[in-house]
């Protein structure tokens, strides 16, 4: 009978490949299987961020989102079809688990901040020895392109969806020092008129693909679109009162 | 005449040197300068998670805080104090710059989140070349370290000094997904109280010197004394409706 294997949720960072932490690379040369979670026809950020270190022989194990563009967010085939798909996922890491591999699944940003990682972890973590590699946030990757200090001293930091209603953003939004808005996309003339109504729009910057080779950053009130991919940001830095 | 130097803020993460990002190493490998905040009669625990990476022949700058303890952080005799700290600071910085140099500011987990190297950005990054690299942070490692799951979703976070009044911290924590409290120190009964108070004690989690070799983490609730670090965190996670 092998020994049971050893989960490694690997924070893969924003997007630069030197983002990556030198435990990151570490495990990644240790690991047998590479699990990464993607959409259909693409094989994800992460993937393509550690392409330069993995071992040859290592297995690699996709894990791919089922298509559920046409079922709404919040209706219960969604949340079924995509319940049913974590635990297909858990079952194939742990056949590797169960096996003796060391099974690393790679996670964009931090594994427990809003990564996919954490779907695995909650289901696996209590039954294999587990270990969760932090990494670099996006959010990170972005004040830092754009030269923003955040958050200093005693500063409240609200870090909040783009997705919420106008009126509970613009409410968050006039109580908080610093702010952190995700998931912009189609969202952003909301997030405009919510920066526009607590007085911050002045001091609003939107970040796209921070990081990255084609990154792109600029005070919002000087972005003449509405255009925006998903995953950019708006930043709102905190810091009234510096010394 | 020389060249301009160029000034880089270099995270380095939560405190394991193998949470440091390839390129920080590099830029650490190529420095002419490095540059620290630190307390009098230490060395402050940036310039020893990069211990390893300096050259040998880098000229090392420590920028050491004046010694502030007997002064209220409010009274202006404090906030003068620092001001011209940090006027110091720039000029001694400055003056490598001048030269040619490039000066690695060491910050821990995040230069711009709450970091001490962001008072040298702002006075600085307008008159030099200047880069940010970005760091995995103290609460990232403290997650991680825990093994929490801290936000997924459409979960709003809210970064929390745990040096605010007890009524603000309550109404924080009661309208908020996931919190991280930061700077707990002797805050931790109010902490406490304000957790309890929203019924989230339950769910909170205690951890000090996330990511070093003598870390510890516990549910708040088991914790039996009130003795914690400044530097510990409290975490809640959000994460109410996962699939």
């Amino acid at each position: 009978m092998h020994a049971k294997g050893r989960l490694v949720g690997v924070g893969t960072g924003p997007g630069d490949p030197e983002l990556l932490t030198l435990k990151a690379v570490r495990a990644l040369a240790k690991a047998d299987v590479v699990a990464h979670f993607s959409k259909r026809g693409s094989n994800g950020n992460a993937r393509a961020i550690v392409g330069a270190h993995l071992r040859p022989a290592c297995i690699e194990l996709p894990l791919v989102y089922p298509v559920t563009t046409e079922i709404d967010k919040d209706h219960n085939d969604y949340r079924s079809a995509i319940a049913y798909f974590y635990e297909e996922s858990v079952h194939k890491v742990a056949e590797h688990l169960e096996a003796g591999r060391m099974v690393a699944v790679l996670s964009e940003g931090d594994p427990l901040f809003y990564g996919s990682y954490m779907h695995l972890h909650v289901r696996l973590a209590d039954r294999y020895p587990t270990e969760v590699i932090p990494g670099v946030t996006a959010m990170s990757g972005c004040w830092s392109q754009a030269g923003l200090p955040i958050v200093q001293g005693d500063d409240v930091l609200s870090v909040l969806p783009g997705t919420m209603s106008e009126f509970e953003l613009t409410r968050r939004l006039a109580d908080t020092d610093a702010a952190v808005i995700m998931k912009v996309g189609r969202n952003l003339p909301k997030i405009r008129r919510a920066l526009e109504a607590t007085g911050k729009l002045a001091r609003a910057v939107y970040v796209e693909r921070g990081t990255m080779a084609n990154t792109a950053s600029m005070p919002l009130a000087d972005k003449a679109d509405d255009d925006a991919p998903y995953f950019s940001i708006v930043l709102v830095a905190g810091w009234a009162g510096r010394p």
